[in-house]
């Protein structure tokens, strides 16, 4: 019987694992890489050199050189989800504060991958295009279902239009911030961001 | 003697005009042309056919695909500025108002283009990455050239990082309105977006 192993690193290629759990390891250390590449760096060569594995092995996994992208687009931006649900209990201000300054560090800690699936760096291609869509529809929806109540922000039209904008806004700003802090500590930054969302919803009804 | 022609229109094929004017009369045309279509549609062979002359003359006058677009764009953008500026006289926030309103005005009229060049449908291509940003920041710089005296904003980094903020969140929030503008007037939507460029100054300092 041979020795089980326990190295669960994605460096080593004679880990004994079920197929699944290779291919979301492959995928967790694409979301790694991602972090300091930009989507157009992030080739099936980087990933093959750092698992130690063969290239034909991961086209096994992943299909093509689109389909690895995206699956790694995928899994970095459901991160980003969870990442930045605000905490569970406490003031509807402060889950708010909380949840953005978990997004500055996001973008922080992953800001070349990041900053290419924002700017589209990936080739303007539709799919990523729509998966950028469906993360920014999760992390504004959150806002509504978060604050049922409606005690920041009522549920209408205009308040999902200005939370939209507002969204647009933060990612626009924490992005420039980050390679241009000049002038702007990271508190000011996180209570001009959480401030500003009641702040503005109130400008349109 | 000719009869001296007065058809001014692209369309005539056989108008005399001296090169520069006759690439500014097409350059002219592709920008009506992409008001309606995205820029991956707007071809040498759709601008060929609406001009009326061959493709290898188009050819000789912008090079190649890349060049056209890129030129059709630089054209297009400058346009939005002219058309944008506020006002010589009046009340700062007034202007701001008339500013924004030929803004709103402009996304409509072009939506189609203007969307493509917004979310990089050109193929994540890097100069018109950065038409785009010479755009938005030429469009930003004016708020504060023509607020000189800071009356409504004061020249800081800080109000700078907020009011590049804001032009995403204006530029995010027309384009959005304009496809579904339910719930939200366009006076309401130009207040709103005039309204909360002071209000959001306030909260970053």
């Amino acid at each position: 019987m041979p020795p089980v192993t326990t190295d669960t690193s994605a460096r080593g290629p004679r880990t004994r694992l079920a197929p699944d759990q290779r291919r979301t390891q492959l995928l967790d250390l694409g979301v790694s890489l991602l972090a300091t590449r930009s989507l157009d760096e992030l080739t099936i060569d980087v990933l093959a050199e750092e698992a130690g594995i063969s290239r034909g092995l991961l086209y096994h996994y992943f299909g093509n050189k689109h389909d690895f992208r995206e699956a790694v687009v995928r899994r970095a931006v459901a991160d980003l989800v969870v990442q930045t649900a605000p905490p569970e209990g406490g003031e509807p201000l402060e889950r708010l504060l909380a949840s953005v300054a978990a997004y500055v560090d996001y973008v922080v800690a992953n800001y070349q991958g990041y900053v290419s699936i924002v700017r589209g760096a990936a080739g303007g291609n539709e799919t990523m295009r729509q998966v950028y869509e469906e993360t920014r529809a999760a992390l504004t929806d959150r806002i509504f279902t978060e604050d049922a109540q409606g005690e920041i922000i009522p549920d209408t039209p205009a308040a999902r239009l200005m939370v939209r904008g507002w969204s647009a806004m933060g990612e626009e700003m924490v992005l420039t911030w980050v390679t241009d802090p000049r002038g702007v500590t990271r508190d000011q930054l996180l209570e001009a961001l959480a401030a500003s969302l009641p702040a503005l919803v109130d400008l349109l009804h």
